[in-house]
């Protein structure tokens, strides 16, 4: 099996941008798109940023609140920007942006920002070490820092799950 | 056009529960459910138990933050129950819990829990009126309060990014 | 690999509730749900109450003639139901019903009730013996009987067939 | 709106011939095609030869008992064969045989044999009288027959189902 | 494994023809299909066709260019005829024309016509002799003679194209 | 309806990139994905870009000769590039180049490189005026004056088709 490079990569360097034409099949009958089209867009899309920085295999562990500020309508572009934020041991935060762009007027609405974790996995499932990552501007060193926060309350609530 | 019936009811009125084999398009390499695949299914049970409860169209507002305990494998069953938990004007908050259950042992696990709102349109897109939740058991209480909570959390972040 | 309990059951105890929202892609020009999409979900369902009963793999042997009395529109849900009516060496009988829901009223209809036969296979795809049902009330044993004459006169067919 | 040519034809006019690659998705983990995949294939070849016979919309109504032969694997192929069987006034019978044929040998068996019978209806929905099938040789006279007593058959059971 | 039988063949030993329904979800918000949709089934078709030939494996390897010239409706019936043209050493070229075929009127019009061509290859990937294509009329020799300079010209741009 | 803005623009204005995971279902038996999806996904790709050139409705006309240099695996990523090469009347081409790229290593490779010629369509599917391309660099006007050489070599193939 080919040896992934693990070194300390930027944000930038796995940063992902994906595209795609809303279809009638994602719609309800209004013709907006489907709330559980654009999460499963989500997932794919912080899955690949996770993929290029961690150069592993990967589960989903855990999606933050997420909000649908504006539908979408079959035929327009749902346009999704994924950028890690964050790394811990095994895992890592991803930030992905959702846009709307309309085909006719190229009108570009922000509808959904979330924050994913993904814990990186060998062939055999078990968990293995994330490459760091190299945290340069202010801002992103006050994204990574709400990332620690977003992930204790997330241990907190887990614990709290399996016990019931 | 058929007039929905409006009036008030009891979450077990509108109880839903789904289930479905997990298929190899839905898993990755590892031959686990892929976490954009449980949230589509997430937003379809909710949908389904909001749809009973309002008679109406419905738009995904926000999904508060889930977690995936346990990764489901391909062939096995995936088990989704849905139950509305508390209305307000124009939306209600729906809890979806998801198992997993082995087909040769019968093993079921929680894997996750999340908390949805939908939004109840009429077929132009305005938002219409939600039929109150008869609200009855102290633990039903204090769920609905909880999901006041969440809203007013909620509602803010909204604020937030829209100024961004 | 796992042992499956291999117990004599209820039919309760693998009795299965599915339902789904019908989708554009799943209908026709006059926006009814195809019927070769219904006969897919009841496979499925069938499937789903053999497998919680018999806790192995399976494999589709037979459908029993089935109608379709009503359509069922794009947007609405179908709901199946499926319960194990009767069990062979290696194979047992379910029976699926199915109905339509209109979303805006909440009618639902029966529109489809199919008899399937399952054959229980192990990993190397042999046949192997099923859990015996356990039938307890006169309807039971009435519709067990009637899965006998069924079965006879589709082994009788299948000769047929094969002789062809 | 193009108005059909509705007149009377023979079966081989409108037999048609569908041919399939099966793909992972459509199977079981034991790798081979769901019993519902299936099911699915034969509706549409049934309704292309039928749409071809009677130039409208149509719904499906009925399918009478089918079994599963062999089964088939992932890669193979999966071959269905269509040909209207009987016209009554406003739906027709058609007789679908499926054959699975191994890439690599190009063996062909047949793996099932089903009658479904169609509706014809207008964009309205209305039932509209199909054109008449030339019937020619004795073979296809008496499958036709054979058919006349399916149908008297199926109106039974619908009948008991409505009542219940 | 079973081993194929490797004999020279005539074009229509292997000759194909698909056919489908085109579904809402393999068109655009005009109501036609989607030309990525018909380039899939070309793909398939000629795979099915190259498979009758040479009883093995394949690697879809190029297409020449393809054109659109007239919409296909959803609704309608896309049908698909795949030939093999010519064979070389270890590939094989072949034609797939592409109709659609009106539901309620029949009419049915060539829309595409391609050249394919695939790689035979064993299960380890490495490639494998292809059957002769046995060439009887002054047509098919024709035919082939332009797939060798088809050949040619795909040679040198690929050599071009590694360059790069 | 929104009127759409129609001046001339620069191709790194509709410049379109998209990336995808191959899926279990995209493959064939070898775990490689199939020649008939990547090109389903150069002509959504090439659409996105044609879409945001032309802020239109579009149809599909032709692709010319696409090659496979390389397979890509299941759970690799698929990677296009879709940049408008030059514009006519009513039409404009868009060249797509699709590389893999491993999720372990990292490793890019370009496999494959086509020109789609897509129609610019009003709502009732009449043809209308494309905005003009700004063709800055001398290489850009190499690749345009190319296109055209294309478009010259395919109308005159049209023509052959439709006389046939």
């Amino acid at each position: 099996m080919h040896l992934p490079a693990r070194r300390a990569k930027r944000a930038d360097e796995s940063a992902t941008e994906m595209v795609q034409v809303v279809l009638p099949n994602d719609a309800n009958p209004l013709g907006f798109i489907l709330g559980g089209t654009v999460m499963h867009l989500i997932d794919i899309a912080g899955a690949i940023a996770c993929h290029r920085h961690t150069r592993s295999l990967l589960v989903t562990a855990a999606v933050d609140d997420l909000q649908f500020l504006h539908p979408i309508k079959v035929g327009d572009l749902i346009l999704l920007k994924a950028r890690v934020t964050c790394t811990f041991t095994t895992s890592l935060e991803v930030q992905v942006d959702v846009y709307s762009e309309e085909i006719l007027s190229g009108k570009r609405r922000l509808t959904s920002s979330a924050f994913l974790t993904f814990v990186a996995v060998a062939g055999n499932g078990q968990r293995i070490p994330v490459p760091q990552l190299i945290v340069e501007t202010d801002e992103e060193r006050r994204v990574c820092d709400d990332a620690h926060a977003r992930r204790a309350n997330r241990l907190q609530k887990k614990a709290l799950m399996r016990s019931t």
